[in-house]
């Protein structure tokens, strides 16, 4: 059997048909396979991105926990997520949001329309900016309901958005910031490093887990940010596949079981 | 780095200091390696079984659910489970139990003992008998509470244990039987079969899920048998760090989510 696998502790072995696409950007090194059982898969760096059939868990979980807290969703930034995923949800959810995307890199939003129509259906019906989402956050002083930050791994041109400095920005911008924390088991010093870089912006910082079989370590964490304490999440009218207010509030306590030992 | 990683789809890629151990038993090629985050970690023909780290994950889910469920848990007989994980959680939650395990392989016993001795530490206090579990279970007319097949992958010697003709002699025994049923990610196949075997002499059959970050496919599974519907869920007065009531209900409903779509 043909596997993918990332160079990566506890990545694992990915059976494969075979490879569509490969093509080095201005930033980054894209990659696209055909699976043997999870349909087109997106590769960046040589780390995989998302699947076609369980793409759903990770932008589920990355999308409605902030959506269930914050009181308003009318106004969303996006920084990353080019496959589109994260903006699909956040419209079945709410139709009318307005929705600012700020991807760096064009070739990643091609490729995801050609690959991963899917994933990528909600990319024509929001407003998509080729930025660096840095300088982007930088600059903008408009406020939004919630950013979500849809990043890589902290690969050189994404490192910065792991930084203290990025959530200092991004702050002024939104009281609730929602963004990938990495994998506790794989990547445990990014996770802990970034946990902290929040806490230092935002007064309270909410770790959740999901498990994503095809990442590195399975165990994968998302954080939200807020300003004011976690009381009211509300229901979601959205029907959902991981997702549920029962494993958000479950994979809060998950996390200091296996992390904090 | 080094890794060890199992011949198998979705397999992760585990970083090992060294090899501690190997030996041809008489049933299977047993090994331990000391790997570099998750403590020494026993391997039975190259299937990752347990480590000492994230033992907790796969011993707390296959032993509790039954327990909780079960209105008695003074006799209790355990296929397989040589390396003492399921035997040391019963006795933390009944530490008058009458336990009797029957492994087929008893240098996995003596492995166990040496290597993991945290996992293993239970051995010394119950009844263990060096048996073929299929056979035991044929000659055997004792009533027990509860039965928990504690198998590794269906190969050769083990692969009777998957069988609905075993699930019949055991059902005589017990009203309540739990099994790992594999992955439905890796072993989606043996996984669904076995589930089918299972529902040819159990009335009732409840399959549950946990993330286990070192077997293929992260999501692993668990079925328990029943003559009776699943109506009450006792609650354990034993601290766990993975099983709770509420992530049992819940890994149910992952189940349908996942594999029967």
């Amino acid at each position: 059997m043909e596997y993918f696998v990332e160079d990566h502790p506890y990545a694992p072995l990915i059976p494969i048909k075979k490879k569509l696409f490969d093509e080095k950007s201005k930033y980054q090194y894209i990659e696209i396979y055909e699976t043997k059982h999870l349909g087109n898969m997106l590769v960046l760096d040589g780390a995989v991105q998302t699947t076609e059939k369980d793409d759903f868990i990770y932008h589920e979980m990355i999308t409605y926990p902030a959506l269930a807290i914050s009181k308003k969703s009318d106004d969303i930034l996006i920084i990353g997520g080019g496959d589109g995923g994260v903006a699909r949800e956040i419209l079945r959810f709410n139709k009318h949001a307005n929705i600012e995307l700020v991807e760096i890199d064009e070739k990643v939003i091609e490729v995801s329309k050609r690959f991963l129509p899917e994933v990528a259906s909600a990319l024509d019906r929001i407003n998509v900016i080729i930025d660096d989402g840095i300088e982007f956050v930088k600059k903008s002083n408009k406020r939004r309901d919630i950013i979500i930050i849809d990043s890589t791994d902290p690969t050189p041109y994404a490192e910065g958005l792991f930084s203290r400095e990025f959530y200092e920005y991004a702050h002024k911008l939104s009281s609730i910031l929602v963004t990938q924390t990495e994998s506790p088991i794989s990547d445990r010093k990014v996770h802990l490093k970034t946990i902290d870089n929040m806490k230092r912006v935002f007064k309270y910082v909410y770790t959740y887990l999901a498990c994503i079989p095809t990442y590195p370590g399975s165990i994968f964490s998302f954080s939200i940010g807020m300003d004011k304490e976690l009381r009211e999440i509300k229901d979601i009218d959205v029907k959902t596949r991981y997702y549920s207010k029962e494993r958000f509030l479950l994979s809060m306590d998950d996390f200091t079981k296996w992390v904090m030992e």
